[in-house]
């Protein structure tokens, strides 16, 4: 399933492919979020022209609206909205933790109320993997406690105990569903769906150590790294996964959940982190905060220690830009690049017009697969 | 400028060409709105893939943000939003009328409040003329008082003969700028903008004869029919257009301001009516009101009488579409059609997601469009 391709000299970076279901993901990469089963305000044949090659899908939302049952009649959320690449789903996990209401997490599962309608709800362990099975997703990632942050050792030790007993019923219903036949428009009908398994332990090394350790025992197809991006500071979070990283397998893809800006992604691979995935580009965009890196190098330095050096950051909205003929970025090759001024966009903006939510995205996203691109080129 | 090609049999339909600075179009033609320098939620890129060959730029937004200098200096509106097919932008006049405040009308224009910010602005003939002149306008329409309906035949006769009057100041203040060059990357550099006159008189049908008159007088390049879709019931509207055909020469292209549901504008087709606007395709889609031919048919019955027969409408964000997977329409070539259901639709409608404004606009348009097309197809 995962094949290391090359180890960078001068760090722990790797580039690697990961075979799915749907298709083959060079990694590192980064995912962008379609939380409601679109990246919002983005078509998944924009999504495939823009050179995406695996997208994340929310369990939470799509479970509530419009159900993981409805979705399996359409053989799967790649049908349902017409996007023939990868899907990793999350558990619904964080979701529940940060969105839900009236939470209650016992050893069967965590009950919660919807934020839409107030219903009740039971997510266990196989409730979300079953639930990730009807949505016919490529990756799927275990049920775990996203532990608030700070939190006190003492509740982090417990939650990630709950978090690897979990871990292992996931797995067990995970390997009792795979042999039924989820139809769908694969290309690679053989390739089975691949399990996550997440190491949590908040802000505690040898609780991090204890989580990888345990969840190594049950043998998943790649490893994510959780309750990250909770919260700490960007510092904490790299150490966290300095603290990780040793436990983790060289031959399993490692996943930084979350995570996160330019700077943070790029340190994080050099640590050897092989996936992203982040709202920060779509939800910028959305408030006209707009990435732009400073040369059209097609390459980019991969080091631990955090740089924001090759990008800068246009806030489209300033009065600055209300004359300026020029494109976000003139060496950029995204649709809004090639098409539109900056003047429009920031009128667009200041119009309130629908679009420059949509142009705006689809220029952050690019630059975020970019991003990944030339860091791969660097490896 | 104006080539009658084709006049029906059965009734005073006719097929044309309007010639203009940026292009040739084929009427019987709907203009899309871009209100504020974009079609809502569409950008020019895809309208230009929708088919469509001139849209309708508001001069009142554009005046009042980014203002019409700015886009003077992108050459043009055509360059400001990247669309080098004709552009018709209206005189600002409804706008005023319809949602400025503190409005107040001289015999040297109409003085008013910007509904953005609550400054004070004049606009005069003249004004207008500049302004249109500024956003590079391949068809400009001349300044007229909107009077409100219903409205006293006292108020619509001074009303019209002071449209009148400001109509003779647009038209010489029009021939004085026509020979400035206004930088634009135009297909036909010899051609030069098109001036329309504004029909007016309420529903009384000596005064729009009188208006007509009086208008032909000064000969325009074209002549609309305004004040109608104001409020007034469809047969009211078409009994105007009734009134005022006799009057409006052959050789000319008409075109009924605001109008309208499809029912309309085929009736209205059937009276000799060459060019419409309308908000109703962009502002029911972002509703979720959905237009649907019944048939696949490339024609359809041009007849003066208002016949719904051939076109449906879905409520898309329905419960019956739940679990749909047809897309809206089988046979439709729209982006939409083509790649999602409608089940996906009304799931992005449920969930507040931004796509399904767009992907209903781009249907709605396509259909009005097509529309247009088994029009001409017919005649």
């Amino acid at each position: 399933m995962f094949k290391l391709l090359k180890k960078f000299k001068k760090s722990n970076a790797r580039l690697g492919e990961l075979k799915t279901k749907h298709g083959i993901i060079k990694t590192p990469c980064f995912m962008p979020i379609a939380t409601c089963g679109s990246v919002k305000s983005i078509d998944s044949i924009e999504m495939e022209k823009l050179g995406a090659n695996i997208i994340l899908g929310n369990t939470y939302h799509l479970y509530l609206r419009p159900g993981d049952k409805l979705i399996k009649k359409f053989s799967g959320l790649h049908n349902f909205m017409n996007w023939q690449k990868p899907i990793l789903t999350d558990s619904g996990g964080y979701q529940v933790f940060s969105l839900a209401k009236m939470r209650k997490i016992t050893e069967e599962g965590v009950s919660f109320q919807s934020h839409i309608d107030g219903s009740r709800h039971l997510l266990t362990p196989e409730k979300s993997i079953e639930i990730q099975r009807n949505l016919g997703s490529d990756i799927i990632m275990v049920l775990d406690e996203c532990a608030p942050y700070p939190a006190s050792k003492k509740y982090i030790k417990e939650s990630l105990e709950l978090t690897t007993r979990w871990a292992g019923r996931c797995k067990d219903y995970f390997e009792k569903t795979q042999s039924i036949k989820y139809k769908s428009q694969t290309k690679h009908k053989t390739q089975r769906a691949l399990l996550f398994g997440i190491v949590q332990g908040g802000i505690y090394k040898d609780l991090r150590k204890k989580s990888a350790k345990q969840l190594l025992e049950l043998n998943f197809d790649g490893y994510a790294i959780g309750g990250v991006s909770v919260g700490e500071p960007s510092e904490k979070m790299l150490q966290v996964v300095d603290w990780t990283m040793p436990f983790l397998p060289e031959d399993k893809p490692r996943y930084l959940m979350g995570v996160g800006k330019p700077e943070e992604v790029v340190s994080a691979v050099a640590r050897g982190i092989d996936m992203f995935d982040c709202v920060i580009p779509t939800r910028n965009a959305r408030h006209g905060t707009i990435y732009k890196f400073k040369n059209k190098s097609s390459k980019l330095k991969v080091a631990e220690k955090q740089n924001k050096n090759f990008y800068e950051i246009l806030h489209i909205t300033n009065e600055k830009f209300k004359s300026d003929k020029k494109p976000i970025d003139k060496n950029c090759q995204c649709f809004t690049c090639q098409n539109y001024s900056r003047a429009y966009l920031r009128h667009l903006f200041a119009s309130g017009e629908l679009l420059a939510l949509r142009l705006a995205s689809i220029h952050n996203i690019y630059f975020y697969l970019e991003l990944m691109k030339r860091i791969r080129n660097s490896v």
